[in-house]
């Protein structure tokens, strides 16, 4: 860590830079012909009209994603701290790798939805983190979010652009994206040691409690989430809407099957920090089209059962069948959910919920999540391997999810495991 | 717990999807003979205009209310994970059950007024919630939910259908309302062991600081709470600057008090995490009258010395004298600043303080005071009854305020107590 | 603390209803000779289109300064409680001093803009407060919130009325102002015990991670912070813009020095708290200015350099040989960064960036970055005076850091530094 990290750190700072100053400018600034006053105050009142549901976004990116892992109980300085790093130069290259693919390599003019698509091209690392959550150095993970968000900016394009796909709340391109680029990266990294039960992967009563801070501000605003990009105030209040309805309903059968397959029917709190939001990702895909609150509330159920089902029984067996270590199990909150979205677009196509205003299909919904698939894993194989064999700066299995390796660390006495 | 709770949650969550697919539409799609395009889109601009008072009101439900609980010491994963489960199930059965009174039965077009008011009358069960906190199993949490906020329902609709009365920040309809009927179920509920000294039944260093984080955004957003439904945007000014110049004047009392009732003048840090608030439920009533910003803040003040009085000297008396055992002191946060509410309206009305759009009168004032109390008891009283013979899953005293009751709770070591 | 607390509170409450009763109405009673509804109207309008920035000031200034500072293991209840207890004081005292100031004594009719300049007065004795943490005693923060926004209030008016200086952001009357005053009041309380290893002036894990908390809505609200009161909606756009380019800089430079500068390579929470944060003090001078999104970055990089390298090198070196003893490095968060935001204004109009709006000098902005300096420090020595020599209710050195001075803390146990 010595030397790599602040080289590495800088030197993409320093890049960033140069970047921006040779292809970022204000959106003001643009089309200069037309020089009266009106045009930049219009495209400046669009911005502070978007600003509400961005800042929102923001919150469940920084104190969201950042909270949600701290969970574990010696890893919390790394997993907010870490969080935001990631956060940070994420947006930056967010900004850029995304502008310059839609705009065809020409100047990038910064509007509102050119720094939402950055916070979600920076959500996707951040679920993909989670799989490594704790096995992973600095360096490793500022390498990992260029090269995830270069693939992801390349999806995102295929998706909507060629497949003209409808995605607005991400299911496809970011959660099922990020989770199984995470996944693929954890198995190159694996470990045979992974296997055997280890006492620093375990929560205390309150890091616990901590990670509910973050669940909970996910979940108040995961409605401005699937609603940021909509093209119409129609699609966006539907996507509110829908979203809000299939989150309620996601809370009841999540805890209910948390319960039923608990020990004395006991609640496990990572059931519910996770499972609880499950409803939110599945009913990203259509969250926009007509499919009847009572629609959403069906999603939202289905997404909590299965999501907890995932983190009983299919978790641990990833990890012993596949040597694929998912510390946040990722796929049960984004992966699985994530999927279902994809799929319950097709039926809701199916039964006539489409948009009135693109050019949906089946096919290409189907196409859809079919290249947020593939282009995850094999994306994230390619980056496993980079990030083993020639970053090569993985921590040693005797400091996995430990912050003090890379963090000064308060001295703890007798009470450390409360 | 093992088979009730998962059974009774499922059961609940799918009659609500039942009841949402028979009975609720998207508001964009209310008056079907009108067809131009304009008018869904005018909707829909009206929703995203108030987006962000509602996020700010969900804030509160979500982060605020969770995180206010958390100071017991073992408490904690119910208080922020019961309050979520309640929130989802009261968001659902508040939605519909306030849009069947008031459209008579018909069809509810989901706009943005209703999800504020559903999460108003969640708000409500959660003030219970507070009254009844550790000695309550979320089975019947569940039960007090689908029963409160159906009397909640019909004690607003004489409120303000029938007595026209004024009551914008809710003073009467969700605080007292709430206060009350928790403390009715709650006398019910006693178990003379409540009387002695229960170590399980205080807070550490941290489960207070987890407090604060919802004292703090209960405060911050209480503005837009008591503002969220006013009918013009001149009166949703004034109930955002009188709730603000009653919260900070509120502030300062509160902490006078605490000091002057405390041993060797020190601060008690349940004061402040309560009392602080008692200047936004005091104001609520009168938040949209031109009482002044000096007549908010003698709202305030006097709310903040009533209500540290009542943590100091009425609450202990509670338990002894009449039975009734209230673990957060909702009676001191809700019920008596409540109270000082609905009279400061009657007062304000006296001096001509009155809306000019409404036809608020003193006489009404004081029978919508009256009925939320009544109300509030006698269902209170009724609902306590049902949890207590017919529900009866309630937890042995042995697992009060005690997560380990309903939850897989980490292993402690040495340190539990930090 | 016994009597003096209390009726200094209830004494300073009195005053400000007495203050209000006078002085303060509500802007929709303004120019009562104009009858139209419509003129009330618009100004509640107006309102309400700047509230969702105003209240992430507000989230700042509530949760982003009061859990900022509860990083000491023993004295979270005073730096998150007594930040309330200031917050509720300067928010009444600034809305009455600034208005009356800009008024010329007469009537002041509250619009967003006053809430907002008194939520910005706030920010600058809490800014003065981290300096003097642990410290002071409550009486003592009460007086020197009087003085100091009265001093801060006149700073300002110079700056703003009579050098005509930009400082959108408030680099220089807010950041650098809070931190020189705050240092020169530490600087007349210090006490040579200071300099000794003091064990309760250390964090424990879990309050950094409460700290972490503050940092967060610190860092994602300060686009709003730097914004807020921007005159044209295309310089909002631009502080915002600016200022999140800014952040995100800053914090991959802030990581990398405090990783090159510790340790074996390892980070220090101090550093990642507080110089994540340098980014948006820097920038907010300029944050209006066209100094394009790289020109902000630049300025972001440079501040996180500077910030982690006070705190490791000046700070230290602070308390040995001027006996100004800094608890939280206000110095290294909002001194220097504060300077460098001045600075920066006078490049960025020496390279041609300033607004077309202002008549804004080069000139102008180095007497402004002087007036604040200098305000600064003399009123904050003569402050440190009164409050050492007059109030004299300062807490004996045993009690340094330490809640149980002033507030009843639960019993600990063996784990007590956990």
């Amino acid at each position: 860590m010595k030397l790599s990290f602040p080289l590495v750190a800088i030197g993409l700072e320093v890049s960033m830079i140069v970047l921006f100053g040779f292809f970022v400018k204000y959106e003001t600034e643009h089309n200069p012909v037309q020089q009266q006053y009106g045009t930049n105050a219009t495209k400046a009142d669009k911005f502070l009209e978007l600003h509400p549901l961005f800042q929102d976004v923001h919150v469940m990116i920084l104190v969201g994603f950042g909270f949600l892992m701290t969970f574990l109980k010696k890893y919390g300085f790394s997993s907010v701290g870490i969080n935001l790093l990631i956060a940070a130069l994420g947006l930056q290259w967010g900004t850029f790798i995304q502008g310059i693919l839609h705009n065809k390599g020409q100047t990038i003019y910064i509007g509102i939805k050119n720094i939402i698509n950055a916070d979600f091209s920076t959500a996707t690392v951040l679920i993909s983190f989670g799989a490594v959550l704790g096995k992973i150095s600095p360096v490793q993970m500022l390498i990992m979010t260029i090269l995830e968000i270069a693939v992801f900016a390349g999806n995102e394009y295929v998706v909507g652009e060629i497949f003209q796909a409808s995605d607005i709340g991400a299911s496809m391109t970011i959660h099922a994206f990020g989770a199984y680029f995470g996944l693929a990266v954890a198995g190159v990294l694996y470990q045979s040691g992974l296997r055997r039960q280890n006492e620093k992967e375990e929560s205390v009563y309150h890091s616990d409690l901590f990670a509910m801070i973050g669940t909970l501000f996910l979940w108040i605003f995961w409605p401005s989430f699937n609603s940021a990009i909509a093209e119409t105030t129609e699609q966006q209040y539907l996507a509110i809407v829908n979203t809000y309805f299939s989150l309620v309903a996601c809370v009841l059968t999540a805890y209910a099957v948390s319960s039923l397959v608990g020990k004395r029917g006991k609640l496990d709190m990572v059931h519910i920090q996770n499972a609880s939001l499950a409803g939110g990702v599945a009913v990203g895909t259509c969250a926009d089209m007509k499919i009847h609150p009572y629609g959403a509330m069906i999603i939202g159920s289905t997404a909590g059962i299965v999501s907890v089902l995932g983190f009983k029984f299919l978790t641990p067996c990833l990890t012993d069948k596949l040597r694929i270590h998912d510390t946040c199990g990722v796929h049960n909150l984004h992966g699985l959910p994530g999927v279902i979205g994809g799929l319950a677009s097709i039926v809701a196509i199916e039964l006539g919920a489409s948009k009135a205003s693109t050019r949906t299909t089946m096919l290409m919904q189907a196409a859809a999540l079919g290249s947020s698939l593939g282009t995850a894993i094999v994306g994230g194989l390619i980056t496993g391997l980079i990030l083993r064999f020639i970053v090569c700066v993985q921590p040693s299995m005797e400091f996995f999810f430990d912050d003090s390796a890379y963090w000064e660390v308060p001295k703890r006495e007798e009470g450390d495991n409360e």
